[in-house]
């Protein structure tokens, strides 16, 4: 990329403080820019670094006061860090898509493959799949039979989608992730042993999702799990069989839903957290990460922490006196100690 | 499928309360029931679904008593979960399982292939593999040198399984799934690098095994790690090398038990669960979400929770204090507040 | 392999107690060993062992006094696990490597290959990859376009390295590990949808780096994710965009590391530990497992445990109170029924 600071200020609707003529030739960390490099500043915690960077502009809010003078010419928009994804966006899509069939793909009867899609080598497309316009399925990606898959979504490398699942529009999916691996479900014998449920539901992505590397999302017993619109889960997390999880709800890495949960709308989650099955959690609810929620959230919004799950205030307030438990201890013996000596 | 109600209660030994010749056509969730659905009640928390289901039929426990008046045909079996099991079990049996070497598959040498056995585009199995009769491996499945695979067992697609593992008959392994990969054990050396201990052990897998997706199970650094019969484990479970699971154990997702342990058999692990290295868990324990596992239980069919796990009550009781912590600080400081007033 | 005990405590410039003509052909574990294995005992928890193992010899450290008669024959070195490693190593070594490109191996346009390396069955290499000599790449591993990939480095099957990534000399990244995915990075939208923001940034994998099973570590959003030399981390560990690991430090299985946390050498992490965002870790710090960690650490070689996390001594003292505080309760109940009966 080459462009001048006020051409990116103009696109963002910017106003620039500064050299609007620098020209600009890639991004960087505001405490690694150097010369030619655009950088933002979203995060207050990184304020310091504006003083100090090498970089030629800065993307920061409209309302951001340095307490200094700044080397870097500025350029002010309403949200900086939306403004920075929309350039990287902008640049992304110039970057030219994978179009075709691969010759070592291999692609089972019935399969309709819509326009421009990509199938990449040794991946295994199974009967009657569908693929949406403009698909992109990397190397060594596995759909099972009657699968669907909407327009412009991608699947990375090795990603494995089991047979009847059905895959939204623009959804992505990283590297290693299985999506309709069968549910947790057994029925204890008489003997000890277990009989295995067959899972024979599915999984329902919706549209606009976003699924991190190396997660599992397991297939209904019957009926679907289902993640709706706009749904976005970092690396490494667990969704059991039959969950639901509401639209524009937001996950942390290594989060664990158990069995039949229904997770809100607009709720953000730490990461590691866990929910315990057959539970509802209300929409715009926040956890704290490590969370353990054993129990439903009737609440909307409320902010939960803590192994059970506490208020969040509340659990704090008491995790102050957990710290001081060993002087308590000592008080309290004093006091005994103190009465007794009355008494006697 | 297309049976009338009164084929599937005979098929199940169950009585019927209700119209016996209605025809069913697919299971569905009781809150999801519609004409035609058979569903089961098994869990009491959904008990209030069964007077409003749409479902044809439910099948329920003996000994269940509504309150109210219920619209669908009831078949009553002694364990209705499990004889939803053997339904669908049955229902899975009559789908037609994939046989034959795919023309993508490739096989080393000295690869011994049973009779009717499945093996799909792009699996690689490595030189002197083993399979048994109606092994089915799917495609994208890495199988190395020497591993055997018994009778019947299912490997899910991109399943990787390291040279000189063992596995018994009928398991399932779902996708992503790692077996083999190397222990994590490494000298420190003087220089604080560390060197790598080879790890020249294996991985056995007794029969009827269940592992879920994206697990890994590492290799003893000698001798083997062991996951006896009929254990099942949920996604993303970590098993470390030398590890030792007793029979009929089952794990929900994303528990970690560090090198070394044993495990004891019917012990129910909830998701989250930490185990720390070399210790032996008895027969029977039941260990709740998230807990960590610092130190070895002996005493069978205990329940614990917590971090440090306590023994289940014992916890409970404390974290009831725990809550009211801020409360009984100021009881405490009130106390003290009138004592000091006392001295004066 | 078969040496006398002669020749093996040569190598490790050892010295003998016992029969030094036997013959050893294998290894394993000390309470498992029979007559032919070689053992050791490096952990005091085992000792108990050596008294009845059936191995023909034990390494033992040199500074080891057995209270007891012992059968087998003792090999003494300065360190026994280290020792082990040494022979292992030496074992491993006399393996022949695989080499050379499998017809089923697909290389797109302008690949290089040094010498002597191997690309397995269904791996795919992408455009202008450039791999070291000796490099081992498993089947159906998948390396993105323009990745560097140092000598000696083996990526086991399954493995994924999205393009632009760096892979240092003699790393092992074990089976199903993905690096260089999209760090989860997302811009709220006024109406309660997230944008995406695009990962422009990549991973970095210094030399001698092992990386375990069905780990993730996102690229940077700009700049890149960083892993010193030296580095072990073990199975299912999720690494954040822009997170930055010092030299020789370790983690055990399903650690996480959020976002831009910039962790210090010689750190050790047990298992199923998480850091939050933005933090810096201190060279040295040992955290206990399950623990959670919410700021800064910034005391060198610092201990510590708990959820939030305390120097572990603070943690144990108040876990200690913790367990008591139903009893600590009563008390304060009857101090104040005490006192209380006093003023009446």
């Amino acid at each position: 990329m080459e462009y001048t600071i006020k051409m990116i200020a103009d696109f963002l609707g910017g106003t620039i403080e500064g050299n609007p003529d620098k020209i600009i030739r890639g991004f960087a960390k505001i405490e690694e820019g150097k010369e030619g490099d655009l950088t933002f500043l979203a995060n207050p915690a990184y304020t310091r670094f504006i003083f100090t960077t090498g970089a030629s502009a800065v993307i920061v809010n409209r309302d951001f006061k340095p307490d200094k003078k700044i080397g870097a010419t500025l350029i002010r928009v309403d949200n900086a860090y939306e403004a920075l994804a929309q350039l990287l966006t902008f640049q992304e899509q110039q970057k030219e898509k994978p179009k075709g069939i691969h010759k070592l793909a291999f692609l089972d009867q019935g399969v309709h493959v819509g326009e421009d899609a990509f199938i990449g080598a040794f991946a295994f497309v199974g009967k009657n799949v569908t693929l949406g316009n403009n698909v992109i399925i990397y190397p060594q990606v596995y759909v099972g039979d009657h699968v669907t898959i909407g327009e412009g979504t991608v699947l990375h490398p090795g990603v494995r989608i089991y047979h009847d699942c059905r895959i939204g529009k623009n959804c992505i999916v990283h590297a290693g992730t299985v999506i309709g691996s069968d549910g947790f479900g057994f029925a204890p014998k008489s003997d000890k042993n277990y009989r295995k449920i067959p899972q024979v539901g599915k999984v329902i992505l919706e549209d606009d999702v976003e699924i991190g590397a190396n997660v599992t999302i397991d297939r209904a017993t019957m009926g679907a799990t289902v993640i709706h619109h706009g749904v976005k889960l970092d690396n490494l997390i667990q969704v059991a069989h039959n969950v639901e999880i509401g639209k524009n709800t937001v996950m942390a890495a290594q989060t664990g839903i158990a069995g039949s949960t229904k997770i809100g709308s607009n709720c953000m989650f730490g990461g590691q957290v866990g929910i315990s099955g057959h539970l509802h959690i209300a929409d715009g609810v926040k956890i704290a990460a490590k969370t353990g929620v054993p129990s439903t959230i009737k609440k909307e919004n409320m902010i939960i922490e803590g192994i059970p799950a506490l208020p969040r205030l509340e659990f704090q307030r008491s995790f102050i006196c957990f710290k001081r438990l060993p002087d308590l201890v000592k008080r309290l013996e004093k006091l005994e100690t103190l009465l007794e000596e009355k008494k006697s």
